[in-house]
């Protein structure tokens, strides 16, 4: 199974980046199960700290030691935009961060310049798939490269490489919690925290945003739901179109009550089709004790799925790190370097 | 993705296999998502109740109706092993019971020969892959066959078609509840019933066997933990080999006992390695309220699995039905038509 170099473009060197690195170079020996991936990175692009180009390779562990030394790599010799224009690649690796109100850009510029090309494109950032779904998959299978996104939703956990598992069924509607950092700052006012401190502690923890709008207003778990919807019920719906409430107004008093009833609060996303159309909410809400969502604690996350021929399951995640991130990201390099086949399933409508 | 028809040799026409003609017959219309899917029965096998054989087809529809109103078919004119051997067909729909005292025979040897022929095996009986898992697929692979058994754990919800999903990836561990019966006999004695009662219960909503001992035994969750081991953990086990402890001992005060120390007593099934050696045990815990394992309540099962480079993730399924069953053979069945390449995963080591 062993295949030729599969040659990246990366966009974004951020802590998930640099966990995907030093995953694919330094800590290579403890996963066997990479065997068949060999990357080579003919690029490396960020926002604001320079990047590099290199057709004959950029030697990932080397930039890896120089961008932790140094911070930030040399000025890069052109646009990561021309760079997917003009270099030679196999795979854009798209790993900068989510911007709502650019409507995904430049992300889904960028994976629609290597589409075009008839190039593949994985993505962590949610822009692509949440803001131009149909576009871009239409592209990729018109040109035959790969559009995929498995790390979007629930990091390396299994959702959109649910596909072959559900051949023969319909997705008729999901559910569940996929942000983060809402769920921890909840479980935090909870124990009597407030807001501001419970935020402060998961920015400490590394895992909410400098600006943690784009979780307490429930854009990213927006975000999220429309790619689940488009993906799973054939929707084409962005963000904008989910209908949405996030916890910022939520207090202490609200958790405790929640518990005083023998109830959870957390931040339920649902999708489902009304009349041939979809229908998306991102709000809190309260869940009984005792059942899966209220079992969803601090980093948690969890995928209800309902379909056409089976009882409702699940997927559920336990406390996410960086490395699962990465293995989300992985798993799509895989599917490209292996070339497996494009599913007929449960999306393809 | 239309394909010719695909001859199938099915064995067992109990509640899964009328389940499942019926679900590609008269109840066709509610799934789309088997539009791929164009299924002939060249001939159909019980125990105890006869058979039919037609090389030209038997017309499943018609067969079920038969079987619906005179209770049996006619005697068959051959046996279903002779039908393996010699007639003309692409997949064995093997739907039989596992039995734990014949080493999963006849089931094993029904698999058996169909891969010897280079054809495909489709089982629901756990026997085959809990007793006979790296000969059958060996063989499978040498002859260039399928063998393919995602209804034997969890029925349709995402086990074995997890593969694709953990590209990269090595299953470390596993865990669950995966013996429905059980799950729901201990509900029962939480709430004060008697075994006996609570057993004779679950035999009424048709999901205990006459002879309950498969289930309170642990047998049936020892079969499925072998498979589980077998083909995550690259085991070589079967059901004799893990250290299985029943609830047969177990009254309504060690259930109350347990929720009175905020805990639910469930069967857990567990697989792991150790010092390169697979071990598993199922065996009653009590599990702390309030996480996973304790929410999984009445019929539904839990999928614990731990990964080399991810977090813990779970499957979960919410109460099952005979039609789960049959979905979990369909997207086997399917998985052949489409002639789905083999997977390079978690359990080809």
């Amino acid at each position: 199974m062993k295949t030729k170099p599969l040659r990246a473009v990366i966009i974004g060197f951020g802590n998930v980046a640099q966990k995907l690195a030093a995953m694919l170079t330094e800590e290579r020996g403890k996963y066997p199960g990479l065997m068949d991936l060999d990357l080579e990175a003919v690029a490396v692009f960020t926002r604001g700290h320079g990047g590099l180009v290199d057709p004959k390779g950029i030697g990932l562990g080397k930039a890896l030691k120089q961008f932790r030394e140094d911070g930030a790599f040399p000025a890069a010799p052109i646009s990561a935009l021309q760079a997917l224009k003009t270099l030679d690649y196999d795979v854009l690796v798209e790993l900068s961060t989510l911007d709502i109100e650019r409507r995904g850009e430049p992300a889904v510029a960028h994976v629609r310049a290597a589409l075009e090309r008839g190039l593949s494109a994985v993505t962590a950032n949610k822009g692509p798939a949440a803001f131009a779904f149909r576009e871009l998959r239409c592209l990729a299978r018109e040109k035959g490269g790969r559009f995929l996104f498995e790390s979007a939703v629930m990091d390396g956990a299994p959702v959109f490489g649910l596909e072959r598992a559900l051949a023969g069924c319909r997705v008729s509607g999901l559910s569940g919690i996929l942000n983060t950092t809402t769920n921890f700052v909840i479980s935090r006012l909870e124990a009597g925290e407030s807001m501001e401190s419970a935020v402060r502690a998961a920015q400490r923890l590394g895992f909410a945003e400098a600006d943690p709008s784009l979780d307490l207003d429930g854009w990213d778990a927006a975000a999220k739901t429309a790619i689940l919807a488009n993906f799973f019920l054939g929707a084409d719906i962005d963000p904008l179109r989910v209908e949405r409430q996030g916890i910022g107004g939520l207090a202490p008093a609200d958790a405790a009550r929640a518990v005083k009833g023998g109830k959870r609060l957390k931040l339920v996303c649902r999708a489902w089709m009304e009349n041939g159309v979809a229908r998306a909410t991102v709000r809190p809400e309260e869940v009984p004790a005792g059942q899966y969502l209220a079992a969803v604690s601090g980093k948690g996350a969890a995928l209800r799925l309902e379909t056409d021929m089976m009882a409702p399951f699940w997927v559920v995640q336990e406390n996410p790190g960086l490395a699962d991130t990465a293995a989300g990201v992985l798993q799509d390099l895989l599917t490209v370097a292996l070339k497996v086949p494009v599913e007929g399933g449960a999306a393809s409508r």
